[in-house]
């Protein structure tokens, strides 16, 4: 039994990917073929064509790159709302397959930072490790066992995401009112791939960061006015 | 804290759903209007297009019809596997937002029919609850104490599903590899959707069902003999 | 050979449907079954936790109302352009079975206006009809014939898209930058769905519209200023 | 004007492919971590792997890996069809923005090869050039002059699609059934990605090549039997 140590790899992504973006976006509006336009793209021309790309919101040419995560250290609350994210592709470690021997847990820094609660939680966590060895030693299944397993429980999975996905999680899960364990997720996937495709993922975050606005109504927090769509001028 | 009842309603489908479709399907082979089709259709031509469409594999008119399920009464474990179909609409109770008041658990049906079994399991989710309670009454928020829940634990939503989606949920999930709590759910699904659209789900089910095939190997259950690959002759 | 008079018809929607998001949605933050929230939601009710879901951006639960449209008198042009919304089901009338028998066409009305352009066009209209009757009568297949057939003609089709989808595909094909004869669709489309669920698409329209913002930088029609995205504060 | 001549290349696609998808599809079934599991594949480890993967019809890990097409010299009817394929991402040359001159054609073999069929033909390609240059001389935007172009015209793209969808994607257009053309194509495409997946490709292709089996019914081209959905055992 132990507390899982968050860890995020990047496993694969598309080579040269701000150069693959740049000439399938260019040949919407060209005659030439998409070799000749990708191999005259200088970086210069990537840039200020992937800027205005971006600009004007014509989106899809950037779902042509994809980045593949390896993730591990992270609860199976984080990945039951990971996997919302539908356009995606998840292979997650089973717990019908995989036996839970003294399994590590995800224990919440607030709930780490209080000695009482601490004492609490990992109280809990022994108990569940020791009423899941006592189904399987009863001959349970593990598909069964594992019913008695908390939330808290490690799971690693691979996930491949293209990249306008990406800059949709990193809008949802960048944002403050994100849960922490998701958010601190996203912040390490938007830390790997930035470095591989800069231009892609310059503003990549939340709505603030990304587009100068706020969507949470009420539940803003605050960093800048969130919208009120009642003064809407052209409505 | 009780043992929690797996409830399904259809809340919502397409009206006349079977006539919806074989209309689709027809205007992609003529030249009236599909209204006109629509009208024309008798229960008769409806039956035999449609059993004509499935023979032949043309599932995307099938698409045109959906299906929205109220699900109540089943585990954490169950939805995690749930939401990993990704042609689908949810939305679902949140344990970020609503409090785990003594809340409701399933438990296998291995374990309840073991007394000693039962008694370790219900141990367990009592302990849950009372460290959860303990954690909430510390002051901590709801999205860090659930991370003591179990897997076991109660949870609720709304699903939508077109009945292409849906063919495809049932192959999965109703074979006997599936896990017991999906299969179960699967099966509840499917007898409510099969009166609304008796010839679109006839022979809905496992591969087996389906097609008279079995693809799960050395894994199947027998029912069939599973497709050696091998041996296919025009290898 | 005539022009094609278009005209879209709603075949199917989702009953109540605003019932039911308001519903689905209510189920995420409440510890009620999704029946008891149904036959609570008053009008009220559901009009102001629509609006709240909408102003916070939500959306999810949109997913589960769909529409199911007859699309008529519009070309191939068109299609193409149309399929290419993703998250949709189309069943489409295909010139590989169907004989384009004296086809109608789709003229744009910019050329419609200007007697000389038109007889350009239906000079040119007649033009491939005959060439494709010539090579039917030599006997060649209708799926070869069709290669001389123009992007103006006639084609029809049935369409599904869930509101979510609906409310992005007005996004993109309501904006003055958006091509008329899809346009002109998008419209007639939001004028059948309005009435419908007239809480879920009170803002539907592009950008401007719908947020407030533009994001067509130096090709915006002018509406509302374009978002220069250098500006943005928290950058 | 022109015949265009058919070309495709791959762009762009996952490094080490099979040894990605094996150790995705293992971690699924082990303690270890992704990266330990990843570095003690062996070849031989990976082809078994992926042997059983495949024969089993555990088909999602195979999402992990992605490849993207330059295309070229195929028609606007081919590529009509192409983007009917939802799960793949396009970028396609615009006949909005990009002027057709002395646009190049894809005339179908079985005219190619009957001079009289051809010569109508080549007629019908002159008459669309000169009124489609003729609208444009008076003054009319392209996106208009552009009803008058021909399904035949070329058209250019860079496609990108997951391994998986790329499986169905041959399942359906290597069939003889397909159209010719988009069959071709198809066949480009296999050849491409053979090499450099080969396991995974191994037996892609129609239902009969994939499966041993064929689904086509009346209309089955019988290279093997049909499968007569009422002879099915446990049905």
């Amino acid at each position: 039994m132990s507390i899982a140590i968050p860890r995020v790899v990047l496993l694969a992504h598309t080579e040269d990917p701000e150069r693959l973006i740049a000439a399938a976006a260019r040949l919407c509006y060209s005659q030439s073929s998409v070799e000749d336009i990708r191999e005259q793209l200088t970086p210069e021309k990537i840039e200020s064509f992937l800027d205005t790309l971006l600009d004007m919101g014509h989106e899809s040419p950037i779902e042509h790159i994809s980045f593949t995560f390896g993730i591990e250290g992270v609860s199976r609350s984080l990945t039951h709302q990971l996997v919302r994210h539908r356009l995606a592709s998840y292979s997650q470690q089973s717990q019908r397959y995989v036996q839970a021997k003294q399994f590590a847990y995800i224990m919440p820094p607030l709930i780490a930072a209080n000695p009482e609660a601490c004492a609490v939680f990992e109280a809990q966590m022994r108990a569940a490790q020791e009423s899941y060895d006592q189904l399987l030693a009863m001959g349970f299944p593990r598909e069964d066992a594992r019913y008695v397993l908390p939330n808290a429980c490690e799971t690693r999975l691979v996930m491949t995401m293209n990249a306008r996905s990406l800059l949709n999680f990193f809008t949802a899960r960048c944002c403050m009112r994100a849960q922490w364990e998701i958010r601190a997720l996203a912040e390490a996937m938007l830390a790997l791939v930035q470095p591989i495709a800069p231009h892609i993922f310059a503003h990549a975050g939340p709505n603030c960061t990304r587009y100068g606005v706020c969507r949470e109504g009420a539940m803003s927090c605050g960093r800048i006015a969130a919208i009120d769509s009642r003064s809407n001028p052209v409505r």
